[in-house]
């Protein structure tokens, strides 16, 4: 953290009232720093949203002290921990598999220790705003100059909490993934790479049609009809289409419409992808409830 | 561009995440730069709800790199575009009609210029997420000190796409004035100023009552009578007022409620005011559905 | 207001994109200055809320000029002010009871002026919209070295508007507390703290069986059996709990779930409070809908 001018983001699933106190915490501790809200808006208790947002918006981010916090276990017995990167960032946030996918994509977490100074936190910490009483002031104090070491003992990097999430299944001629997390837009966007779809399916090319099987949350199975698509604006208006997002991922969506909505898929959901019969198709149910 | 501290606002239809990582992006490449996200939270694809935010907040902000993003074409051959003002602004974002409304307010576009420069670009720019990879590193690049010039080739600043919106009708006794969009509190502001509303009723005084007309999205013709107010306190909570908003535009309003909830209208709707009759007046439908 | 680098907070209801207007008003007047967004989504017109989150969050941040608005009553002749306090922050915002709370948690309003000074205004005022056109460019001035005094006619600080809340009533046996808002998560604040409880029951250890007595906004009487519980994680995933939130109020939530949802309670409701009988619990009513 060499910098004139230190750098701190914060993404959280506060809203912007909390996310606001802890970015105040920074600019009382940390004076002369930037400080960006990342992000005040991840679904709240998602952690498998917040580590994905970490892990794709990070790497255009300036080298840094960047608080994470999506932390359902606030109060129990969970680490806080600061996780230093390949790159030279420093990440903070709870012990819970929110930072490992993001410190990976900035070169590894090289070293870790846990948030148990006291000189670097509030003087009093309540049980269930750590944000503001314990990550806040430990990134804001890292942003002025404090060795991370100081914050807290070191634990081995490797033994952090992973993110809890499936593997993709890849097989002769399908491809099964779970739903990574909903977007904004309703997209849902899966754990599996354009790769893995090749590995399944051979060669894909924009415009191939798809056979998409999936349960709905409300039980119901469906089949989607979709092309692989290079954009948006591939298909028409209210249209599916799978696509590659911008941050390599697969996923399902309707052009400015929302795929989670037509689908009725959520986070827990599960999609099987095949290629779809050249001779006529089968029959689609309607894409709107009727 | 030659403050010591360079301003850049970002405006966008994104969200907070997508619209953070943006502002990272800013951060990275212009870190001496005041970053402002103006807005994160544009209505998806309202390309028109957009491009008057832009209008009515620019001529407060410092001049600097304005950064504008609702861009349902994203990924499809519409331009991504540069756009220098008379007051010394550079306005950034897809040539879909965004960004002319807030130039012509800010002095009127005097150049203009595709983004087509690969230098000021992200190495790898992904098909669905410009905002990242076109758009905000070429507002950085701006911003610590690069040519516009140098962004891409010239273009007629007159040839830009217009924003897409009716013109009021002002006729004798009555005008008729299209949705410019809704805003958060569901108050309607309509694409007709108060000119426009003395062209067609002779001078209209605070108190005056007036007639409404329009037809709701449920397609249900309804008469509202609203006096002219000149603030939402002027009307006891929960009645209708038709006032001049604070950049100029007529609008139909409920104190403390939402006028679109109330009146079924959305941003495709159309309005014709009267003066209402000073006889006894139509008998009002009752204000919420029964 | 000595500093090298000013800093300016602002808290509205106003949603982002009017609330990032006023930051941008504050860029152009004050261009030093740090910006913070506290808030851009407390709930409208909440005035209780806004004085709840100005009240806790304040302490936290640096000694600066904060702006508060929730102003329903903007345009009528409700009074702009800016209040020093104590600490030695300036407070900016209607006088509608909004910064009392806080003014008292910095040590006090000292001093207050009305905003009057068209100096300090926007050339042109509008009628709603005063957070960009009288209270951002006064609190910008005031950062950029402008004395408060010169803002306008010096009020009594005792005269100021106090928030309209109704007090806990702490009886043998009994506390009845009013919510003061509800948060984020569905979580209702109580205006109550844990003196109140300790002053009724006696002293309230974690784990204390608890037995609330509410009537729904629905008209429905319920009674709910929760524990005292030192942090959300203690109880099992959507099981209800009595806490003490991070600024000191007692509050009644639900682990990963809304209480204000599951109990149909609004910020207009009051709960009284028990010692949960140690022989068998009253049947709890169903916590979902059935």
């Amino acid at each position: 953290m060499s910098e004139s001018r230190p750098f701190v983001s914060l993404a959280t699933d506060f809203g912007a009232a909390y996310t606001g106190t802890c970015a105040g915490v920074v600019h009382a501790i940390a004076p002369t720093a930037a400080v960006l809200v990342l992000s005040d808006e991840i679904t709240p208790y998602r952690v498998r949203e917040g580590a994905m947002l970490l892990r794709q918006a990070l790497p255009y981010l300036p080298v840094g002290v960047h608080i994470g916090i999506v932390d359902p276990g606030v109060g129990t017995p969970r680490r806080p921990v600061a996780v230093v990167t390949g790159r030279g960032d420093v990440l903070i946030g709870p012990d819970n598999g929110l930072l490992p996918p993001a410190a990976e994509k900035l070169g590894g977490a090289v070293r870790a220790h846990v948030l148990e100074n006291p000189a670097y936190r509030q003087e009093s910490v309540s049980t269930t705003f750590h944000g503001r009483d314990v990550f806040a002031p430990a990134g804001a104090h890292v942003a002025r100059g404090v060795e991370v070491a100081d914050l807290g003992p070191a634990v081995d990097p490797d033994a952090l909490v992973p993110l809890d999430v499936r593997a993709p299944s890849v097989r002769e001629g399908e491809l099964t993934a779970g739903v990574l997390y909903t977007d904004r837009y309703g997209s849902l966007v899966l754990h599996a790479g354009r790769d893995d779809l090749a590995a399944a399916l051979g060669g894909v090319a924009y415009g191939d049609p798809l056979d998409l099987s999936l349960t709905g949350a409300d039980g119901t199975p469906r089949r989607v009809r979709a092309p692989f698509a290079e954009t948006f604006g591939s298909v028409a208006r209210g249209e599916p289409l799978v696509w590659v997002d911008s941050s390599g991922w697969l996923g399902l969506a309707v052009n400015q419409g929302s795929a989670a909505e037509r689908f009725a898929l959520d986070d827990d959901g599960t999609l099987t992808i095949r290629r779809a019969p050249t001779v006529p198709a089968p029959t689609e149910p309607a894409p709107a409830p009727r």
